[in-house]
This record gives C-alpha cells, structure tokens and sequence, in this order.
C-alpha cells in the first residue's frame, strides 16, 4: 500500500489498476485468444480449456514477472513464458498453442483497453453519482441568492443553483463525451509481429472479429500498434475530467474562505483539523481535487506527446504511456469521488451569503441601477452617472442606494420605489432560474 | 509578419488568428447582439444599422485598442470604447445600445468561437485533403513490400500501403471526431456580467437563441464563462491531431534516413539544401510537423492547466487561453499543410525498399518458418530451433534460408520448395491487404 | 503589432526577439567569425570589412529570408545567401569568405545565445527593480500586522512585510541563480557542418576560441549541437521566475478580492475597470502575470521534451526550440515589468488588515493560548482543551477571550491580563521580525 | 510491489522513496527537532531521549497513517498523533513536548529534503558512474571514426569518441549543476502554523539554527512554506538530467538499427528478444531511457505549475509536489541506472561504421572537396561546382571520386593523390580529437 493512495486515489479504480489487474487484463486477452482461434480453425478445440484455466493471475508469481520484465523489455513476455509452462504441466499438447500469433504489445494494448473499459465504466458510475448530488444541491439552492465574483471581484447576485448548475452542465457533458468516446477508443489489438496478422495466413482478420467479439472490444479496421490517438484521446478526456472537478474545487475552496465563509466542507472525525490551530477546518477535499488537476494536464500531455512513435512498434513512447494512463485514471476517478462526497456533505452558509451581498453597500447592484437608468439616458451615460455615484459611495463610507437617492436626475427618472427594488439582490437575478431549469432537466433525463 | 510564420503555420489558418480577424470576431457578435436584441424588442430597431455599420474592424486602430488592453485588461473594453465612438458620430442614439447587456467576455469567448469555426472548417477541409492524398499513395502502395520495423529493427515484412493506412485510418478517426465535436464546442458565450443575463430582464434567453441562431453557434443551456471544458477539448482535439501528423512524420524522416533511403522529401528549388553539404537533402517537412508535435503537447496542456477558473469569471487562466488555444490551431494546420505537401510529393524508392528486405539475409522471414515449423512441433520448440538457426546464420554471415536447408528436422517438415515458399517476402504479408482495403472503403465514402 | 503584446510582453525584452533582432544575431555571428577567422589566418584580413558592413540586419528583406526559410527549413541558409550577394556587390572577392567552415545551425544557436544574453540582461535589471520596490515595501510594513492564511483559512498573525520579505528572498535567489547561470548557458556554437570543425583543418579551435571572446560568449569544450540542456536550462530558469512572480500575484489577488480588501493594485485611467460594473476595479496586473505563470510551466516542458536530438543535429526537437524560448523570456519579462509595477503601485489598506485580524473573534489566537497552556498542561492536553473552547466559542457567535476567561483552569493557570496579551495579535509575531530584517540585509548588499 | 519498478525505476534510489523513508524523513525532522529545542531551553531535556527513541517508522502502521490522511489532509497530522501515543507510554510527561511548535508542513517539507539529499546523493554517484564508462568509452573510440549525421541524413565523418565526449560533456556539466543546487535548495523547513515561529517566542531562530544543523540542512533566512522555487529546481535538475539521457538513448537506438547496425545493447539471457521474432535484439535499456525522458518533463512542469501557491500554505498545488517530485527522481535515477549499464556493455561494431562512411560513395566527403576548391575559387562557387557533381554522382550511382577525378577544373585545382587524401574520412576530422581530450581531461579532474 502506497502512503498516499487513500489521500489521493479511487480504491474501487484503483482495484483495475493494480498488478493483479494488469496481469489478469492481458491472461484474459490470451484465454480470448485459445478460445477465437479455435473456433477459427487455427488452434485444436482441446487447447482451449488448459489454457484458459491457467489464466488467472493469482497463479502466476508477479514479482518474477517484474524481474524478468526489466530485462525482457515489457510484461507480456515473461508472463507468456509462465503461462506456457504452467499450460504445458497440465496439458503438453496444449502449451503448443499459447499466445499463437500473437504480439506482446497485442496482449499489452489489449489488456490495457480492458483494465481502461472496467475503469471508464467506473467513472461513468461516479459521474453519475455526482450528478445525482449536484443535481440535489442546484434544484435546493435554486433561488439562493448570492454574490457572483468575477475577477475576485463582487459583480452581481446570482445564485448558488446557477453556480452549481454550471458544473452539473459539465459533468453532463463529460458524460455524453465518455459514452460517444467508449466504442471509439475501447478496441481490441491484435496485428502479430509487425501488424499483419501474417501468421494467421488468411484467417486473421476472423480471429480478429471473433476475439473483439469475445472480449466486448470495438474491432477496428487494422492493428494501432504505432498509431496512439485512441490513448491519447482517453487521457485527454481524463484531463478534461480533473480540469472540470478542479474548477468545482476552486470555487469551494474560495467560498471556504474564513473571508467568505459561505460554504464549508463536511465536518467529520479527523477531517481537516490543523497540528497546531484547534479552530481551523481545512478544505481537504478541495486540495486533493485541485492536486489531481494540478498534475492531469501533464499526465495528458505526456500521452499527446508520446504520440509520434516509431514504425510498426515505438521505442520509449510506447512505454510511457504504460503508467501514465492508469495514473492519469487513479488520481481523476480520486478526484471525482472526493467531489461526490464533498457536493453531497456541502455546508451552505445562506445567511452569510446575504450577508457578503450587502458587503459593498449596495455597489454590486450598480449595473441594475445603470441599466434602469441607461434606457432612458443611454448605456454610456447611465455607465458614468452611476460610476461617479459609486465612487462618491465609496468615499463617504455609504449605501449607494442613499448616495443615488439624493441625485434629481435619477429621481427623475426611477423614483424612490423603484430604485429600493432595483437595489434588491433578489430581483436582479434574470435568468438564473431558466438556466438551471434547463440544467436540471436534462439532468434528469440523464440515464444511470 | 514573423520570421517563423512560413515555416511553422498555415497561412490560411493564420488569417482567421491575426489581429484583424480577432477584432472582426468580437465586432460581429457585437452587430449580430443589435439584430438580436431589437428583434426582441430589447432596443431599438433603428439602433441596428448604425451599429451593423460600424462593425468593420478595419476602421479600428488596432494598435491603440492593443495598448490600452495593457491597462483594461482585455480587448473588449477599448474596442467597444471605441466602437461606441464611431456609432455616436453616425447616429448618437444607437450609440445608447451598443454592446447592450453584454460583458466582455460576452464579446471575446464569442470572437474566439466564431474565430475557431472558421479555423476548424479550414482544418476540416485540410483532413479531407490529407485524406486523399494519403488514400492515393495507400492504393497505389497497397503491393509494395517493404520491411515492418518494430523498436526500430527489422521485424517482418509489411507493405507500405498497410503503414499508409494506419494513418490514413487515424485521419479518418480525427475527421470524425472534428465533426462530433463541432456543434458541442463551437458556442455562444453570452452571460452578461454575472452569467445571469440579469440586465435584460426575462428577454435573456429569447435574445441568447436569436444571437446564437444568427451566428450560427450552438446555444448553451447556460452562460459557461468559468466553464472552460470545451475549450480544453478543442485543444485536446489539436494537440491528438499534431500527434498523428508527428508519427507519419516520424516515419518519413526515419524511412528517408541516409542507411535507409526507402523514401524522400519531394525535391525542390531551395527545398531542404545543406549551407555546408551539396549533397544533402534535409527532411524540412518533416522537421516542421514533429516541431508541431513537439510543442502541441504542452499547448494543450496549458488549456487543460487553465480549467479551474476562478467563480463567474477567472483570473489568469482565462486570460492563459487567449493566445493558446490560436497558437495550437496555427501550429496544427501549420502541420497539416505540410503533411498534405509531403505525402503528395513522397519520393517511394521500392527498389530500395526490397533490397532493404533482404538486409537480414532472410532474419526477419523467421516468424514464417516458426510458424510453419510450429504447426508441427509446438511454438515453443520451432521458436527455440529458429532462434538457433538464426545465430548461427547470424555468426557465419549466412543465409537464413540456407542454414534452415541444412537441417533434417527442418526439411522433413518443410521441405525445400516450401521452405523457399516461406522466406519469401511477399508471400508472408497476412492480411495486409485486407486492411488496407477496409480503410480505404472507409476514405472512400468520407464526404468532403 | 500583434493585439495582445502590451499587455503580456515586456516591449524592452521584445526588442531582444523581434525580426531584427533575430536577423542581427545571425548577422553578428557571421561578422565576428569574419574577424575571427582573418585574425587566424583562415581568410584575408581585407574580407572581413565587406563582410561586417554587410552585417546589418536593417538592409535584410526579412519577409523574403522568412518564405525562403520554409523551403531551406531554417533561416540562416537564405540570409546568408542573401549577404553573400550584398557583399559580393560590395567586393567579390570578399563574398567569398562569408559563413566560411561555419554551418546554419553555429549561426542560428549562437544569434540566439546573443539575443539570450541580452533578454538576461535586462531581466537582470529586471530583477534588481523588482527588488528594490520589495525591499521598500517590505522595510515599509515589516510591522504591519495582518492575518496569515494557510489552507485560505485563517491561521495566526503575520506581518504584510514577511509576506512581501518570502518573495524578496526569492527573488535575490533567482538573481543568483541567474548570475551563476548565465556564463555555463550563453556560450559559442561553433562546430562546422558536424560538430568537428573539419573545414578549418587545425585552426578551428584558435577561430572558436577568438570568436567566443570576440561575441563574449563562453567557449565551450566542444560544440553542442546535439546537446541541448543550456536552452533546457534557460528556460527552467525563466519557468521558476514565472512561478515566483505568480505566487506573488496569486496572493495579491487574493488579497484583493472584494471580501477581503487588503490591498489593491494602483488605480490610474483606463485600468482594470468593468464594461459593466462601474464600482469594480479589476486585478489586471495579477492576471498577466498569472497567465505568464501558467504558460510558462508548458514552455518550459517544452524545452526539456525537445532534448533528445538526433545525432549532430536534430529534426523537429531543434526546430520545436526556436520560438518556444522567446515566447517564454517574453512572457516571463512581461510579467517582471507588471509585477514592479504592481509593487511599487500596491494600496495596502492596514485599517482592513487590523479589522480582518478579529474576523474570527479571537480564534487565530488560539495557539498563542495554547502554547501559554501547553507549557504547564502539556501540548495535546491544551490543545484539546483550547479546540474545545474554540467550538463554543463558534457556537455561541462570541469572543474566544471572553469564553477562555470562564474557565477556571485556564484563570489558573494564565491570569486576566496573561490572556489579554496573548490574545493581541502583535504580540504573537515570533520572528517575524527577524526573518524580514535578515532578507533585507541581503537585499541591500545585493548589487545592481 | 509494483510490476513496472524493475523495468523503469532505481531500487537503490527508491529506497529513499518508500513508504519506510517517508515516514523515517518526517521522524527524523521530530527528533531532531527535539534535540534542538531541548538545547535551546525550549523543553525539558528529559523529553529528547523517549521522543527519539520513539522515531523509528517500523514501528509505526503505515496502512492506518495512510488511511488517517485521506481524513486529515497530510500524512503529519496522524503520524505526529501515533508518534505521540507512542512516547507517551513510555513517557507521559514527554509526550507534552512532541512536535512542539512545529506544523504539519515543517515536518512533511524537511523530510522530503531529507529524502531528497539521499537521492541527489545517489545521483551523485551515479553520475560520477556514468562519468566513468562514458570517460572509457570515449577514449576507447577516440579515432573510431564513423558517419555523422545531422537531419538524420549522412554529413560529414565524426569519431564515436566525439560523439561521447558530448554527452560526457553533458554529463560533467550536470554534475556541476547539482553540486551548485544542492546546499541551495536543501533546506530546513521549520516555520511553525504560519511562518513566524510565533510559538517559540524569541527562542524561535535558535532552534531553527540547531535544527538545521543536526539535520544536515541548510538553514533558509525565513520559512518558505508558500515558496517553492526550490523545489521546482530540483524537479528541472531532474528533467534535464533525463532529456540528455534521452539523448543518448535516441543516438544509440537509432545506431542500433537494424539498418544501420554500428552499435548494439549488450546481450543477455531474456534480455530484449522479442515472443515471436528469435533473431531480433531490442534495445530495451534505450526504450526505459527514453520513456522516462517523455515523462520527466511534464513532471518538472507541474511542479513549476504546482508554485503559485495560496498565502502562508497553499491548496492542491502543494498537495501535487508529493507524489511528483519523488516519481520524477526515480525515473531519472532508473534512467541513469540502466544508461550506465547502457555505455558499459555498448557493443561497437567498427567494421560497420567503416562500411556505412562509404554508403553514399564519397558523397559525405562533398564538404573536404568543397572547402579546398573553395580556397581558390570562393566557396559559393566551389559550392555549386560540387554540388553538380554530387548530384551526377548520384544520378550514375558513381563515387564522388571518379566523377571530380573527370573535371578537369577540380584536377588543375587539387590534383589526383590531394583529392584522394580529401576523400578519406579520416583525413576530415578536424578538432575532434582535440575536442575529446578537452573533455577527457575535465572528466580525469572531476571528483568522486
């Protein structure tokens, strides 16, 4: 167990991650194969059962294979040597037909799209999950009011629902990018020494059809061993994933602020507390989401950059990516798990929102008075007339309601009644409902 | 204009990037928010002219709104400044409804979207380019045997029209994907200050679906101002993109190395001549695209880094994108511009590539004969004789097939017509063939 | 001019990487090697006239040497065919001798080490502002007390002046690092078509030798065409100074935030103001220099992705190194000048800093209690004891002085008035005090 | 253990990495930081020897420590907790002084310098390994000459010494940089919650001096919780450190093909064959190289991405650096490893190299002919003369000797046996020799 693993990693992720996983990914890969083959024609259906009985990862000593792996260059060749010994003990005959045709980076890149479906299909669980309480938290703080920051800076009201329903329309998007994504990058690689199937004769491209078949994989229309867009696409969704969360963190991590004290993280045993200042509560759960996006972007890049590879099997590219996927896989599934249980346990300090709203003495409602005013006066006018008021406002220490109450010319126009509405956060809200009610609605046509 | 420009981008991609085209973006959703907003009665009709009028960035000071963006902080503030200026000397009224209920953001993200469009419609018609080329060369190598190269040694035979058509099939896969990814990136961003849309009341949406209708961007659910997944993905899209011109360039450049000489950079006046060697022919193309490839990566890796903006509108990241996200499109089309170049002047040298076949003295026929071997006597223990057949061949500088013919086991399964059969290049391609025609039925009915 | 130059770009550093620049790199290259070679007998001295009055880069047609240079692949092979023609106008005989035994890459490497070391001069410069304008501030409020904040909650007081002291001392070692740095990085290239110098027979290393002090380069061992960790040097170094300025602006910024409002970039015409929100003065210098930081980081990867070179001269890693490293000295100077700016400009609100120092009622005293406590009960037991106190105190919305003054043991074991002094912030500095003045002093011995 | 550890990284240098060494780089902060409070009069003396005697990390449950910090946000926190059960036990009344005045981030920060000195200890070491075979190499092959290349293509004759001597060159110079780099970037951290050493009262810079002393550290002017520029120049040390190991790796690779065979890995049992081809020999130790010179940049970049860190103690970007910067170290010091291996068991074959100078039938001899005719008819013009013979040379697939033997204008000039002698590569080399043993001789004076 890695020190840093529950801090930062999915553990139900990381359980398609881990040695047994990788091993089992690409045994499952040559158990397919025994069974394609000799429904081809290529292998003897008696084959078949020896070998498949002896793929299973818990045989197989997979510090030896580590070892081995050093000098042999990849895993695929001392585990086929395993295999075969331990097919050839059961049955001679059989161990004849171990990984028959077969490449090591056909049993690699294979196995790898395995581990990555079983992955895929756990994150699209988890995104679901955090619409789910996304989804909650939006519809319960659809008419919060609140102050919308631009810049660091207060704007305008808006309302945590929109804020929320800005990253429920994200995670509902990353999800339609995994679905369309899944058949397009989750395919099966099978080529042979050099990508041609050549000792397979001409039964190739059946045993091709048949073990994609077997395996849940997309067939595609040749072997990808030098072309790596599929890898590199599933890491940049990964990246766009953490990007995503990271965005969502950041925005509580500031709302968390001591200066802002709007939201706060779930309280809990151990959770957040300081070595040395009793009083504190740490956004934990934002500095793992935001230390996930921190490092996806490279893990992305590493992937994009490892692209060019050489020929029909690449030197260096090729093997940067074998860590750099399930890495970039881990830290995002972690990131997304914190992010349910950090939506779902979000404190939401309303009264503080109300609260910080009048922070400014009413400046932040200077564009509802400006375009009130602008309909009549004009945009640019309007723009310097409250500009000049809001200085004065702030000057003089006081509410920019007083301070544009004793102007004739907005009298004039607006009247007391109006300005004290115009000043009112809550009825400057315009289309914040309508945008969340889109966002929730499609959320709820959104299928587990 | 740059020194690097001619070398590294696209011309005519660059025309959509350049100052102008970067103006004229943000004065056209300007113009389209007039007709928008007076076509729902927000301001009015008479207002739309004059503003239409003025939206000609050619009338701008370019240099004046660059400078004073150094202190507003983006472009938006001295362009609409100035924007206004011209309208209030046409019509002083209009003026009053110039860039109405909107935010700078509103103006740039959109700018930049129109900008992308017009660059991803380009890009689109240069895969469609490279499509055809690259199915030209594939068909008419589909035959042509060479050796297939796996960790950069000779491995088994392969034609060239299968390497082709591994990129071929990756062009197809990216053209796909641009079309997917089109109508979900390619966005209005209209918000207002906040991302409320408050300033116009409820006619928010009615004037978001016009103006996204007339400027025929997709209209988001909602305003996405600290959402930046999409143009992550745009990014992302570029940088897979660079990474596949970066492996047919890989490819070529090793292809046409001195020791290799299987291919060339098509010849040309002033083309890839040596200041110091008459008799060089430097791969310029090639260094071009893998420059591409090269700095793609971190590009868009700086998109995906700039996620996590900060609440409504974010500081830094946000502004981090602005001439990312056109550096990566520049660079791609840059690329691709060369890879259509070069694959439509590729110099094939096929004598070159059978006399390379024969390098090994038959070496890399040994799979064949294993094989065939193996079929007999198991994989393991054909696999074992080849390799001593090999070293042997190996130590005395012989052929393969003539030490093969030495042996009694080998011909008491084989034979020497079918051993002779067997070391023969072309007779061991598997279903090379296969392959490439399905990608080139593909490419076949990919529309332009 | 490109749009976004003033407001990311150092204009004073630009004028080292614009066109001419880098034309007249090459250009100083090629008359010093003129100079270098007559010096050593290689060529007559009555070439070397012709040659360096030709080396001026105002009477170049830079757009011809740049659409020459996407043929030739690099721009030395048409500018020095271009001055070749210019010299032998001037002297035939003398056109003989230009680029004499040097090849593109000599001049291309060296021009830029000569537009490097002038871009580290003036970041040098640079960096001594910068200093000095931290020192003032730092000297300033080396007493002003404000509330530290760790995790963005707040912690214990500190002073603004050990804030501002942490990136004074980071940035006297940047300057350090940068005076070690420069005579190991800016170095001749000069190594002929392969790195042997062959064409000068025996006097190649008298010519480097002369020609390196002549440029005031350093002379290398040997030449570096291949080897390409300097510029990967360089551009970590620019990296971390990016880093650096944006941990500077990333707290100024936060700082700034509306809800905190203790300090404020300068105001001034024109600056950080809102389309829409008059009342708003917008971080702008932050946001340069934050999306320098985040650019920076990407760039830099770049250089250090590009340094596996092929052989004596690489293809697409060299290539991939020509824009990347002025683009990064570009941006990280831009955010140099904007970070003095913002320094020497910054409003510091003490009044704020005072206030926000109460914003939790007493609870960022805590450790200052427990520790008093810890000394006689033991750290854990206080610990646990002041945690508790903190929690009521939080509860019950009141002062924590008033609530630990209920309690008998801490009456006990502290006294009234032991607690009111423990519970004034400027009587919990530590050494604060010290640390600035230590950073000061190292500041003030730092030279120009 | 994880299956890929052989393969990719250093065992000797993940030993200071482990979970152990984590723990023990923390334990060692606390006792010392025991010691030097005791001696500075801070806490009793009688507490030091239980709290020491207590920091032994096999003692503690690094599942639970690791499975507490997904609660507490840092593995301190619940180590400092176990830690002080621990002396508790043995000593109650020492518990009280457990980890006194320290933070979480003093503790995790020093240690990791703690483990950062062994690693860059071992590196160290390592480098001075490689100096070694490098050093060997380099002058075993001294005037092996071979063909160099530049574009990947055949440019003028190198020695294979020259070619080590460059990366030996490389080699030594990064030797430099990390004795320069080490006392300046490890450093004690020891701040206390915010920076100020507040708790310690006066006592503070005291016990920071011992503590630093004890520890082997630097002792900075002031805590640098929130600046992190050391930290961002190790990690770019590091990822130098693997870009020029890349470099080798991509010559010897590509001089290890099969096309032009002048160099192979050593050979081994299991070592680089391949499952299905018995005569290939991959050059694995090339592919660990490589990868790891794909991965380390984006790793150096997020820490550089990772600086802007929040105020006293930062969110995420803090949190990134733990698991970056020790995977960055491993890969480079498993890549330092295996290139150490690399150039000891380097088979060079000379025959090869002999016979690959005459592959292109004189034509790398173009520059030796061009430069003596140049001495007499200016080099444009002797140029162009070779030039035209080269490419009729080409065109007849004659030598280049034959073809000049035929002009009579090259005869006049040079004569039939100079022109034999300008055709022999070894007669072209220049300052290659000389270069070497500048290079030998700093090696020879560099330090174990």
């Amino acid at each position: 167990m890695e020190l840093f693993d529950p801090l930062f990693r999915s553990s139900a992720c990381a359980a398609h991650f881990g040695p047994a996983a990788t091993l089992q990914g690409m045994l499952d890969f040559e158990a397919a194969l025994a069974h394609a083959q000799a429904a081809a024609g290529v292998i003897p259906q008696a084959a078949v059962a020896p070998i498949e009985q002896a793929c299973r990862s818990d045989c197989f000593d997979a510090a030896r294979i580590a070892g081995d792996a050093a000098r042999a260059g990849n895993l695929a060749i001392p585990l086929v040597k395993q295999l075969t010994a331990r097919v050839r003990q059961a049955d001679p005959e059989a161990a004849r037909y171990v990984h028959w045709g077969a490449t090591s980076q056909d049993a690699i890149d294979t196995g790898m799209m395995l581990q990555l479906k079983a992955a895929f299909g756990q994150i699209d669980g988890q995104l679901a999950a955090l619409r789910q309480v996304l989804a909650e938290q939006a519809e319960r703080h659809r008419d919060t009011v609140m102050v919308g920051r631009t810049w660091l800076q207060h704007a305008l009201p808006i309302t945590f629902g929109l804020k929320l329903a800005g990253t429920l329309d994200a995670v509902l998007r990353l999800r339609a990018q995994l679905h369309g994504l899944m058949p397009e990058v989750l395919c099966l690689q099978f080529g042979g020494a050099a990508g041609t199937l050549a000792s397979l004769g001409e039964r190739g491209p059946d045993v091709a059809g048949r073990l994609a078949e077997r395996l849940g994989l997309t067939l595609p229309d040749l072997p990808w061993h030098g072309q790596r867009d599929r890898i590199a696409r599933a890491g940049a969704f990964l990246g766009t994933l953490a990007g995503t969360l990271g965005k969502l963190a950041r925005d509580v991590s500031l709302l968390a602020q001591t200066d802002v004290g709007e939201v706060a993280e779930a309280a809990g045993e151990g959770r957040g507390g300081s070595s040395t200042m009793p009083h504190k509560r740490n956004p934990v759960g934002c500095a793992v989401i935001l230390a996930a996006a921190a490092r996806a972007p490279q893990l992305a890049a590493t992937l994009l950059a490892a692209m060019p590879q050489e020929h029909e099997r690449g030197l260096g590219g090729w093997h940067a990516e074998w860590e750099t996927l399930p890495e970039l896989a881990l830290l995002a599934a972690g990131a997304l798990d914190t992010s349910i249980e950090l939506v779902r346990g979000l404190e939401v300090h309303e009264a503080r929102m109300r609260q910080n709203l009048g922070a400014t003495q009413g400046l932040i409602m200077a564009e509802a008075v400006t375009m009130a005013l602008g309909a009549s006066m004009g945009r640019l006018q309007a723009h310097g007339l409250v500009e000049q008021k809001c200085r004065l406002a702030l000057q003089q220490g006081r509410d920019l309601q007083d301070v544009l109450a004793e102007d004739q010319q907005v009298l004039a126009v607006l009247g007391p009644q109006r300005l004290a509405e115009l000043m009112a956060p809550q009825n400057y809200l315009g289309a914040a409902g309508v945008f969340v009610d889109r966002v929730l609605q499609r959320a709820r046509a959104d299928q587990d």
